[in-house]
């Protein structure tokens, strides 16, 4: 039985994440999009609105076997163990992001040698994709359907509009 | 049920290679080590002498989802259809390994969308190994325990003795 | 005026190629395409059948600023002196790429300071891309629809059945 | 015809920057050289400070096809619908450098798909100025002829004087 | 007569730095481990906690050769001169560091020609360290042995215990 | 006392080359300049040309601690040993030598754990500079001086013209 947790503060979750998403559930028996709620850093939704708007999504992409939840600041490979997660799933865009979760990597590993770091590389359409580029364009109106989920990006273009 | 083909020409087999199908072995049901007998490379060792050293070395990690096969040239996607396997393991040493990575990956997916290429990062221990170091090192009589599995070193100084 | 050459090998030329051109072509007043017949490298197809090749495709895109041209060994910046072109034209794909053509248009500059190296980033669609990628996948008779133009989609396959 | 923009935040325009533009003016019809006035983020310079700095280097090298204007918040692809601009301009240092600026074109590409990222390497006597590094140097009095010219050279010794 | 700088904000001075350090000790006369203090920077520890500690780690592995020194903010290549050093000694541990290091070193050569910038690889065991990882995983109370020497390691724990 | 070795075919040796040697030759107490004759690869000179062409430059550049020398096949840390020398000196030029020498430097620490690689950042007027593109240069009859020594640039003349 494969677990895999898929980290990130997915602010917003992007159609880069869902494709990593969707291909990892046909993988593993189980997929955990772990949404880190980091205090220190700031964010354009909430963690009860990122859920949300997440677990709306996976709803719609009918895969039982994924799982939307929580976890407050601590080491991830901590958060692996008590949802006897062995696989800590990641997407690679470009070399430079692949340099640095190499080391993220090898530094879980000093933590938790059972679980394994396995990586999907990011389809090419949306490799270019990235949460804060997309907070960006949003901000001066610009268009980031192909970007986004339809709800995320209805969504922040209400955020947008009440600021 | 997910099953892996972890395909190279493994001329040798590393210690590297065999950290990777390790790993592998714990999150899927199966692997195929799948040699792949490319006829215009020249190589040290013959496929026969290839999977007999590594049937030795899978047989010896007493790993029971492992399976070494060959096979002749052709497209990788075609042999995964064929074995019904639906990841492409890979392992990643480097940036530069990881941009031609993601090439083969994205062409791959043109051929099969529906087997995914996966990724894991060489332990940094064996980061720095290559077969063709590996060969350069024993053929001027250098240590390449650490680098390679006991029967492969031992073959391989019989190898370059006979030349 | 701002004359472009676009020099390459193109065996074969693909989509990837046919974009940068097709883009170029909006930006400079003429674009070259110069086929390199350097008789070193061995290619699937001869001098004139890529001429040929790539000239219909041309034809078929109606631009009437590009022209397709042959050149023998030689330095690159020879050519463009003779056919008073001052932008040499580049696709980039990857960083390793980069780091290649950076080289070459440096010294490039040392040769012809007047003519400035110009790049353009491939689609994303086609970064995955190139010629010996595609031979490979049309050796096995793999799909390489969506890599290369019709007509040259064509006559790779002939090429190979013959074989 | 062809018009380009080289946008940036230039605090302070190098000779890097220098080098890009004299070298796009041969090649372009227009080039502005459009200076973000972004609010967020700290600089040594105003603006207005800057433009003034600019328009004096750019009247001394009379490029009579050079403009410099301010730009503020907003999509750099609005900017250029508005100027009629059908070309991106950027300079590029090194592979990270260029990573992240494919990211930049492709977003470009979607807000926009008839502008073209066009991209110069940075002359290798440049390659490794940035503003920021500068501005380091600057601030210990240390040797910044060579990295910017001369007026700016003047004007960041008075403010770093005055601190 | 070479003498050797190595300059850092070692925030907390890690078993790969201790590295360098202990190789570079071999080669060159002198070493000074330059403890920068730079105000505008949080950092976990203050500037004598460091020295102490570094120096502790120095006494214990009996290198004669290596001192430990503060420098407060200015140019590094000033502290060089007033030290009579003419050696920048720096680590490398990926590709992205590289591209980072070598404006640096370019940086410096315009400041200081006859200060070599010298440049050893990170032991593979230690290239994934870096000291803001390992503040990570203490904050966490993760296990940093095998990162930090063991007085170092005792003094974090304090530190985020105390928090 | 520190001694180190700079090895490569030098084929030809170059001004990127020449730097490298120079500026460690203030920096060790002896270089040796170690042309490796490696029986395999093709190349423009012989290995008694080389020797000869750069013992002129050498002679000429009057550094009284740079020797040059030959050696054939075989492990480089084999002749480090022979000579009694404690370093291995290497250029980087990009990021993509630089994941190449970083794998050398492991593999020779795992043959002679004493030996240290040390890397020097090529000057950035030298960075593009490789013998294979100075070869494809002088073969066209193209502009080298600015890349090779005086000497070295007349030799390549004259063997292409011998041609």
């Amino acid at each position: 039985m494969t677990k895999a947790i898929y980290a990130g503060s997915f602010d917003p979750f992007t159609l880069g994440h869902l494709d990593i998403v969707n291909r990892a559930s046909m993988m593993f028996d189980e997929v955990f999009i772990a949404l880190g709620t980091n205090t220190s850093k700031k964010s354009l939704f909430t963690a009860d609105e990122k859920v949300e708007m997440i677990q709306e999504v996976i709803d719609k992409s009918s895969k039982s076997n994924v799982k939307v939840i929580q976890f407050t600041d601590g080491l991830i490979v901590d958060l692996a163990k008590k949802l006897e997660a062995n696989v800590m799933l990641r997407g690679l865009r470009s070399a430079t992001d692949m340099e640095y979760e190499m080391n993220i990597a090898s530094m879980n590993k000093t933590q938790a040698p059972e679980i394994e770091s396995v990586f999907l590389m990011a389809n090419e359409k949306y490799r270019f994709i990235s949460s804060s580029l997309i907070k960006e364009i949003a901000q001066f109106d610009g268009d980031i359907s192909g970007m986004v989920p339809e709800n995320i990006a209805k969504r922040m273009k209400e955020k947008y509009i009440k600021k």
